[in-house]
């Protein structure tokens, strides 16, 4: 079967299944002693173009995507290693305009290595320590579920240069520097069940947790904070399409209550997410 | 300036320079606790073609540079994070091959992440645990320097690939399986003063110990071991030219004897390499 058809989950699965990966219950790899590590990689012509961004804030995106799993982690970060694939041709100005951009993200860069390619590939890996890893499958039944911010913003930011459209900066800002919610993340750690972050779509990263925790999450779509003027953009459900790096956790309502965040839903016994139609992001599909 | 003039090592000096990245002192990341962290990256057209290689060789050797790169830390593997960029038709059995072939270096894969690009991507990290770094700053003056194997086997493999030679099987086998040097690490880690991975070609890593550590290193090319037959294939310096994945270190001359390790120069007084004429590799140049 042709990934274009098994899809990026599908084919995990089937890794998982032969036993030939760990299934992972959490946002990255965690070690014995609160050592935990992620990996993202970003594509030139998939998860970005030079036109739309500049080498800095693709630098800082790089690093933003990574420590958005650390924050689901409740970690701390320590190093960032950084791979890189370039373009023989390419001004070494631009690659030290890039690691200027993950240095914005405050966290030391201790290695990697480069090396050259048709397209331009970033794959960073984050290393931090955390004291309690939530992870995917503690949620349970009566939890509520929360995000740390509004979602749409990145989505319509991106459809906003796709469309060459004008008058939406922070929207904009939005797509090429998503949030960094570590201090949330350490915070909602110590009480939470299960904790992902939102990068596929809200529809796909609550599945995960629900499956893995063997629940069901029934969102309420009206109560998900949505970014300013996104309706402005155009009338597309940006809310639903990812990329927003917040925060989506499953705790107990009191805790939720004690936080500051939105409650967007709860979990009940069953399986799935609820409503039905919130679309997700699969990497190897086209998206909808 | 471009990085095709600029060249691998001197954009990672000048981004040093900068303060953009730390200055590495051994061949991956040391975490305080003796975490230690690789990185290595094979791209499609740069480092493998799929004519040469099967899917389960390539997650072979993705995972064996890397574990070359812990043995040369002395540390015991604990986890692979795979980062895969793969064409959206391929078919999904030539990556679960690909993972076969990383599962058989040992280690288990406990993450990563897949996501579609033009060329095929294979990016690891390495994830283990080490008494003692050696480092590459410890030489000093004295020094025997040794290697673990016979170097040119992989250079001479390549091109029996490339010039689509018959009857060499064992050189071809070593480029696409090179060694896994881990026990020898490991026992070299606990006496050496520096120590690094015979990637690049036995002048440019030599010459690594040599700078960081602030001596000269004298090869003797008629005492560096040599693979079989390699003679027979061309008459090319193949035991120069690096991918042999066998260790390199600096340690007592007494040290060195008590192990199972060939002596091939010393360490004194001054800086750089010597004889002069063994052409290092350096990714962004032309090999010669």
């Amino acid at each position: 079967m042709r990934l274009s058809e098994l899809g990026e989950f599908g084919l995990l699965a089937e890794l998982e299944r032969r036993g030939l990966v760990r299934a992972l219950d959490a946002e990255g790899v965690v070690l014995a002693d609160g050592v935990v590590l992620t990996q993202d990689t970003l594509v030139e012509g998939v998860h970005f173009r030079l036109e739309w961004t500049s080498w800095r804030d693709l630098g800082y995106k790089a690093a933003a995507v990574n420590l958005s799993d650390l924050a689901a982690l409740g970690a701390e970060p320590e190093v960032l290693l950084v791979s890189l694939a370039l373009r023989p041709e390419t001004d070494a100005e631009r690659v030290v305009e890039l690691y200027a951009g993950i240095a914005e993200s405050g966290v030391p860069v201790a290695g990697g290595d480069t090396t050259q390619a048709e397209s331009l590939i970033v794959a960073v890996t984050a290393v931090g320590r955390s004291g309690r890893v939530p992870g995917r499958a503690g949620a349970v039944p009566g939890d509520a579920v929360v995000v740390t911010g509004p979602l749409g913003g990145a989505a319509a930011g991106l459809h906003v240069l796709r469309e060459g459209l004008r008058g939406f900066p922070e929207l904009v800002a939005r797509h090429r520097r998503p949030p960094l919610r570590l201090v949330e993340g350490r915070r909602l750690a110590r009480v939470a069940h299960a904790m992902v972050d939102l990068s596929d779509g809200i529809a796909g990263d609550a599945a995960r947790i629900a499956e893995r925790s063997g629940c069901r999450i029934v969102l309420e779509p009206d109560r998900i904070p949505r970014a300013p003027r996104i309706e402005e953009v155009a009338d597309l459900p940006f809310w639903t399409m990812g990329e927003d790096y917040e925060l989506l956790a499953a705790l107990a309502p009191a805790d939720a209550e004690r936080l500051d965040v939105t409650v967007v839903g709860h979990c009940a016994e069953g399986e799935g997410v609820e409503p039905a139609d919130l679309a997700g992001w699969d990497s190897f599909r086209p998206r909808g």
